[in-house]
């Protein structure tokens, strides 16, 4: 998968080779992050797209996003909407690719793995660790319609645990968790829909009748970057391993110009802006309105930002086509983190203990931002009806109120507070499922029943039927009784008016 | 908590001590497992009974279990009216005597402690907790009525978690199904009846309403002595952390006399026996059945016992009065290990790969059997109807029969493969609560919901009423219609009669 979910399934993979690993990454001849690498084997696949029509893709998603109502449940459409153009774009096309790729799956076959890590955006990694009966491991900071919660038979109340795309906390109002048993209700429907083309894909490569999430549920283990100063606690399943905060692993020091920039910035020091490794450029109205707070608040800013330079950008704001972000956050004359509230970049903001201003834009963003905001960590802004002013009002609170900063330093200190590094439990449980062939042991035997077993329908149905014939038979006895006394103190009389 | 409860704790224990933590135990002066110490300080409290008269209450109960039927249902009433023997005899009064303690409360309020470690068989812990305003860790291989699912807000779907004392698996048969879904529907009310002189007892001591499972579900940390490989995998919660194989922790090289007799066993080796720190006696016709077995295998046998000797005793058959198990487990020439199946026994088992005979007789002890055989590491015999013959083929079987030897060794080698040691792992999370006052981002928000919001019954109740309500006015917007209709199409024909 591209994108940021290469960007933190990376180090993982770097470091099993690191242990000695043989590993082989699949990756399209076209993509934003993914590329060549001096320590892991790379198989690259033709599609029938570039690099170029990608980017140009996602900026055009973006400049739709920035012109368009955000409130739930628009927003839940419109990202809905913006994953359909992600799927059409690209992936459906990308998963066949791999598969009617005749040279790569003999390659795959002949190369004997002892397990497939994946990412479960889409059910590729899963059709052929199927094709090849090895078992898979799955990385994800979260799938859409609660992919991982479904696969791995956890259980999701609806009246605490929101979902996808609704912006809710756990602590939902009536009217909220109404909406949230809906949601819950369309999520398999939905589900269904948009995953049927896998479905067919799967069931042509494989040769017999498979639902994808059957595919999903033979995964062994379930990596997510998850961590419980972040994610609202919920139920889960002894094949979930919570490895929040792997991307925070990979610190280095700051090159020349970036350290002389944060330096030169002064006792107020310096705000990070970045909207992620999708967008680097927006409309330039927006822009000049960023540009205008920027030039009003005193700390230095270091913006990633590669469209046409606004008119108005103050002498305290630096443009930069890329930025070691963590890094950045890490030192400690960072004062704010702008983000477009991508869960990577979330939890770089956790780990530093860096207060954020987060205009999330597509996917999870919102959800994050909501989070972050309901732990008072930080302030959301609708980049869309988004101000000057609110920037800088949103800029000030986050850096001068001192409950964000505590906030965020309570959240970083219990997030950093682990029995042993995200990275290495990550490494432990993939090289656990090579040792052992999978982990059955961790699989609950929920995966054998079927939906009327599962929530005990069939018994409570029995014992409905039970008490109703206990009841019917009851009841006939009792009538059939009186009538029978009845009859008996009813038919002297007859007898004595006979008499 | 005493008996195997404090010996599986007891590591934990000396861990904090020795990691600077200054660790106070508060223990009743007449035990049978818990005493002083050089390391941690000690606390004692009067009661009225003496260590003897708990041996010998004991004693007295492991005989009349000698002489019941030991099937489902019956063997769940059983083990519950022996809880309930337990119950009245010492922890009641403990617990009163305890709270009782003017001098021992006023102790621990000076002691300005930051966390309560605390077995949750019985509440006193959580009481005083929540009197001191502090923390508390609950430490537990699993308490009755799965109190620390109920507590911790954790889903037990019937249809394949098996409840305490069914001996199901978690795969079970529609009858099956519908027994569980009965106990869990009895499980809360028999709850509310056994803990309600806790209630009462908490009412007194903390001056306001409090219910037991209200205690219960302060816990910060639920330290459950569980390992996948021997419980069935289910839906957990974020504050379950699991440290099963704890105790197998401490391993000390055999004293001389241990070590000559498991080197003179030759090449069979030898078989470990131990019914449990609480039952060292057994009826004389039992004791005679069993030696009459030991007689004629070839291994040696170590067996605790502490009865008067049987007459039959073979000379391979050593009886002590106290034997080292988890290191005479570790020894190579360990072939077979009999025991009650406590949980602690059955962790060192594993831990050690040494395939077991189970004769399970209190408690959890039937259930723990179930869950081994059903992996096919280990053979149950009910102790009551038991043969000389049975155990001898018992014992043949898992000596000699290659599966359970390779099961066994399939379980420890998943048991051991872990990141972390549960030692490790257990003191981290209480020295966690300790640095953060507890662990509320792990608190799911299922805690400030009712009954009836959890299950969104309200939610459903709406939409159905709304539904009724929509059906409703449809219909009559319907007849309505057609009766207008109707009526102006008839109209006519009457205006036309008319004219």
């Amino acid at each position: 998968m591209d994108g940021s979910h290469w960007l933190s399934m990376h180090p993982l993979v770097e470091k099993l080779t690191e242990n000695g690993h043989d590993v082989v990454v699949v990756i399209p001849e076209s993509s934003l992050t993914m590329g060549g690498s001096e320590t892991f084997t790379v198989q690259t696949y033709p599609v029938p797209y570039t690099s170029q029509e990608i980017t140009a893709n996602f900026q055009k998603l973006s400049r739709e996003h920035f012109s368009l109502p955000s409130h739930f449940p628009w927003i839940a459409i419109e990202m809905l909407d913006s994953m359909m153009v992600v799927f059409n774009m690209f992936y459906k096309s990308s998963c066949k690719n791999v598969l009617q790729n005749e040279t790569l799956i003999e390659y795959l076959k002949k190369g004997k793995f002892d397990a497939m890590l994946s990412d479960p955006l889409f059910p590729c990694g899963e059709i052929i660790a199927e094709f090849l009966s090895i078992p898979s491991v799955v990385f994800t900071s979260g799938a859409p319609f609660a992919i991982e919660q479904e696969a791995a038979q956890s259980p999701g109340p609806p009246s605490y645990v929101p979902k996808l795309f609704t912006t809710f906390t756990d602590h939902m109002t009536f009217i909220q968790r109404l909406q949230n048993v809906f949601v819950s209700l369309f999520d398999s429907v939905l589900f269904d829909i948009l995953y049927s083309p896998y479905a067919k894909l799967a069931t042509e490569f494989l040769k017999r009748d498979v639902s994808v999430m059957d595919l999903y549920r033979r995964a062994s283990i379930w990596l997510l970057t998850y961590d419980f100063v972040f994610e609202f606690p919920k139920p889960i399943i002894p094949n979930m391993v919570f490895i929040g905060g792997i991307n925070c692993a990979n610190r280095q020091l700051l090159n020349q110009d970036f350290e002389k920039l944060v330096n030169s910035s002064g006792e107020h020091g310096f705000v990070v802006f970045s909207l992620g490794s999708m967008v680097s450029e927006i409309p330039m109205d927006k822009a000049m309105d960023i540009a205008e707070a920027f030039r009003s608040i005193p700390q230095t800013v270091i913006w990633r930002y590669t469209g046409k330079v606004p008119s108005n950008l103050g002498s305290n704001t630096h443009l930069v086509k890329w930025l070691p972000q963590n890094d950045l956050l890490a030192h400690p004359k960072a004062r704010a983190f702008i983000t477009h509230a991508g869960s990577h970049g979330i939890y770089e903001g956790i780990c530093n203990a860096v207060p954020m201003v987060m205009l999330p834009l597509f996917g999870d963003q919102m959800d994050n931002a909501k989070r972050i905001e309901s732990r008072g960590a930080g302030v959301t802004l609708n980049v869309l009806d988004m101000t000057p002013e609110d920037l800088i009002n949103a800029l000030d609170s986050v850096i001068n109120k001192p409950s964000y900063k505590e906030n965020i330093q309570r959240l970083s200190a219990l997030h950093l507070d682990r029995p042993i590094h995200p990275l290495d439990l990550a490494v432990h449980w993939v090289e656990f499922v090579m040792r052992h062939k999978g982990a059955p042991h961790l699989r609950p035997a929920a995966h054998d029943l079927n939906w009327i077993q599962y929530h005990s329908l069939d018994v409570f149905a029995f014992l409905l039927a039970v008490l109703v014939t206990t009841f019917f038979i009851s009841f006939k006895c009792c009538t059939y009784t009186c009538r029978r006394c009845c009859g008996r103190k009813s038919r002297p009389k007859s007898k004595s008016k006979k008499e």
